[in-house]
């Protein structure tokens, strides 16, 4: 194995980011040392790139960052027993505490003291990469790697989407973007009688549709009148919101039925200036569930249950593929809302 | 039977009531005739009183009104099967119409069709009123007049509370009102392990440790600091949302901890300002749901079971009791705040 | 419309049916009359042709039977407001009291005080039938009978297959009668992972791979290790029991993963004689679920958001065509295990 | 410390225990060594110490077993992070492997690995025990031994009492065992309407009202009737079945409402000869979840909520207190049902 490798660090607390040689890691007696193959550019990726105000006041650089991807283990700790070298792996991107209440009460999702990779240490946009075992998951070896790197935010989709049942319901979800499109991958797969699908941007309205949506919408056309009239004025079952703007918010519970069911994964990036709880939610007798992570690992069973198996196919939503080396020009696209998702591979093609 | 009755009836479109003598209601064949027994005021029917916005653009008068009651079967119409003149009864007063896709799946309490007695038609401020048969609930002969007229408030208190469990948790109860005060009283008799409560009245908050709350708190004191230190740094498991102030409903979703369940069901008089949705229910993975009125009958089996076995005492929160006729002080010792619970006796105490 | 109509009658306490000229039934108040576009034979209809020990203590000759249906409405009661003349209905063949406990709570598919359509009063298996409208199903006009027709079994795989969410999830269905060949095709709508299809019956295994199943087994030849070879030790998640055999119950629970669910719609003749309640569902912290009849009316608006949207084709189940004079054929037809489903039309194909 | 320790040892494989003198265990690098105060006796070591079948099949002399205890911590291994010398705590007795599909989807109470202190390791019958620091529980300092001792045994009688709601509710116990009379406490403090409890032990009964039973009921007098003339015909909401009697269980699902929910801990020694799954589950729509272990660690949040706020005292249970030295006699007042909980103290009293 080399001594050094090549790696995306975030060098300084301003715009940008910077290719450097740096060692390769050395996994502590509980890690694994990966040889990544394959990784892609998360929304949370742009804003540290970006240096907004999130990452200014999560993220501290030096630090390589980056946190979908997959490859083989090429060295293991002295204490690791449930991994070994060659194994083809992806990663849970949330090491956990195990002490707090939600990791004793199977809530790991939520735990209170979460460490995120390539946030809170070391991530994957480099030649190799350390993490904990318990947090490797073990990918069939005939899992294409453009899919296996995409299980960490499909797993977003996949919690968002079964947190209640879709089959045979009708479903609407707000975004268009990755997530969004995974979740309209997964409603089709689960049989959802009929899937609505909201957003700005064509090409993304465009792409729900060959995901499986019956009614893809323009969101700036009245989409909550288009949907009652659809659904015979009773509005859709469940409401996946993944857009975090306060307008599809409200979109969404317009269109939602009483008694429907919302889980919400889209995060707001400031208080909603005017929320009708009453209407919204009160007299509607609505069940609302906040998404946050994957289930550890019940949603890593379920993406394997629907990606290994072929029920969603994600290619189309995997844009772009580049070597890692191209890294300037994949932010560039992403960040001009060209690219849908971006694969970038760090050791060759 | 009389023919004529004395009854408040709502007669001009404008502030206060009047009684007044009008004919004894003829039940329809489906319909029983209920010689009142005792009534309670409402919420509801302050703001028809005080003829606020709500009131305008709801309520059609001339009509009587009122809804919270319990009396004896007089007489039945035609088809009726189930009541019998001599049952003594409670009324569920929302009237549903059985056809709407809520109705049809068992969610009668948010039928899209709903009528409810003493605002669409006439209620129980009156000496007898006529109410569908499937409305009325037969209370065993055993049950004090009032509790059994205080069920219809009560039982929404047990939907919101009963929406999870309760035993061995912490619990958390925005707003002192009679229905905050009825869910102090259930929480109390599910074994919740810790029972805060908040509400600007000392008053109220007293009636809360009566109720068994362990922790009143004012609500202008910090009470989310106070709840955090409580529960060493974990929050509530389970909030109750009864007062509809957009602060309060800050408060209890600050005290919530990550995974926790928020039933919600005062209701805010306008939209609020600023719901902070990714911090109150996104990042912390929390459910929220909806009460609208009282799952029919569900809720009116455990009211039952709450009340008749003695496990709720609710007798401290009925503050008040005097004849019907002197309803103009009833109200307002309701609208003052000096009243919980006022009972009126429309055929004498 | 006539004043008499052809009907197959149960006419004595024997093996047997007589088809008879029979007056045209006059619909009830709440009633409406339904000339009859399709019917099908129900494994029920067996057991009163046959006249068998549960026939004798159930039905009551003489009676027209068959239960399963569509048609359109040719006459309704005086009182009757939500069905009309026209209109293309199937029916929900429990009649429910409204009364008891379970009526009260939501849970009419478990009413005490049932009564059967074909089984307690006439049923389908006739030119025209009598039924409350409250039982009336509307169609979309474009469903085809064949479909319509078989929409209350379908109802009851629908009901046993959607008590748990079955997207991702590997299932076994034990018996692939013409239920347990539908529930097959829901688990493939909904998303499974891999469905495990059991039964003796090469014919009926080979529909069970036409409707999806992944894993058709004979049941004679060890499912169980068939199963746990598959799922590397694991188990299913989730077992839909249709067959009500004592040994396919067996082998349902020896495929269970610990944790697992169980639906339970197939009913054994009687007690099993050696039930291992320990290691089947202590031990293994299942959870097992009585399946009875349809949820009113939830089951059917799934069952709409299945059918009419063709996410399930179950025309392959429908075996065979014919007349209702024919009925003959058609009865021995099924008890020989020859046909699947048999569609009979009473009024001309 | 000392270097020698008394101990219980199974030293043969056949009926008996013997007090040795062992060497105090040596806690590995993720373990604590625990000084006992208390320990109790079990059911299962009965099983051991008169050495029937299930004991021979499972436990390999020479062991020392016993797993109900509290005691101080005394020592730490080297990676021991969130336990310290001093604290005070009980143990959760099932060591779980981590791995295992129940281990990763949060249900580590039917880990498909465990191991089980005091069967597959030393156990507490001894002045020592090292645990797996995972596996400690702190108490709080102000909470009595004979109550932190009882935790395990209660926290079976939680996961099972709590595995749906009970307040307002009719609750059927079946056996009155201590884990039975633990869960008759713990419906009382969870506010149900009426408890019902049967066993054939007058003494047991009279315990069972002192725990809150409003209806003690002698299994040998039927009953289920008795049970369904006092629910006006409609039987009980929830079964908690503790007795594992096949009899019991019989009557358990015979009194159980159409739609209830059972919850089974009992274990049969031998499959059931005859179980009506036809009445006893399907056409009932019952639902029945099979309890193992306790929810790691939720079941001991709620144990801790309940018996550390006082909601449930357990003291009338534990009937005998004596030293470790007088085994024999404790083993014996066991057997022959005098004692319901032995509390032994190894290090004095």
């Amino acid at each position: 194995m080399a001594a050094m490798m090549k790696a995306l660090v975030k060098r300084n607390p301003e715009k940008g980011i910077w290719m450097e040689q740096v060692p390769v890691p050395s996994p502590g007696p509980n890690e694994v040392l990966i040889k990544l193959e394959k990784t892609a550019i998360c929304g949370t990726d742009l804003h540290i790139y970006k240096w907004d105000p999130w990452a200014r006041s999560r993220f501290h650089p030096p630090m390589i960052f980056g946190h979908e991807f997959c490859g083989d283990v090429v060295a293991i700790g002295d204490e690791v027993e449930t991994i070994k070298v060659g194994d083809y792996i992806s990663a849970e991107t949330h090491i956990v505490c195990g002490h707090c209440y939600p990791c004793r009460t199977g809530d790991t999702h939520i735990c209170r003291n979460v460490q995120i990779i390539g946030v809170d240490r070391p991530g994957c946009f480099a030649q190799y990469v350390a993490i904990p075992a318990g947090n490797a998951w073990r990918n069939d070896s005939k899992l294409p790697p453009a899919i296996a790197a995409a299980q960490e935010p499909f797993g977003n989709a996949v919690h968002t989407a079964l947190a209640t049942d879709l089959t045979a319901r009708r479903v609407l979800i707000t975004g268009c973007g990755p997530i969004g499109l995974f979740a309209v991958g997964i409603a089709t797969a689960s049989g959802a009688e009929r899937i609505f699908a909201t957003d700005v941007n064509p090409r993304r309205l465009a792409l729900a549709r060959t995901m499986g949506a019956s009614d893809p919408l323009d969101a700036r056309e009245d989409p909550v009148a288009a949907i009652l009239r659809a659904t015979n004025g009773e509005g859709v079952d469940v409401l996946l919101e993944m857009s975090g703007s306060a307008p599809a918010i409200e979109q969404g519970f317009g269109a939602l039925r009483p008694g429907g069911f919302a889980a919400l994964l889209g995060l707001p990036g400031r208080p909603l200036p005017a929320f009708d709880l009453a209407n919204n939610i009160v007299f509607k007798g609505a069940t609302v569930y906040g998404v946050s992570g994957r289930k550890m690992f019940e949603t890593w069973y379920q993406t394997r249950g629907l990606l290994a198996s072929g029920k969603v196919d994600i290619s189309p939503i995997i844009s772009h593929h580049m070597p890692l080396v191209e890294y300037e020009q994949a932010f560039e696209l992403m960040i001009g809302g060209i690219a849908d998702k971006v694969a970038l591979y760090p050791n060759g093609m």
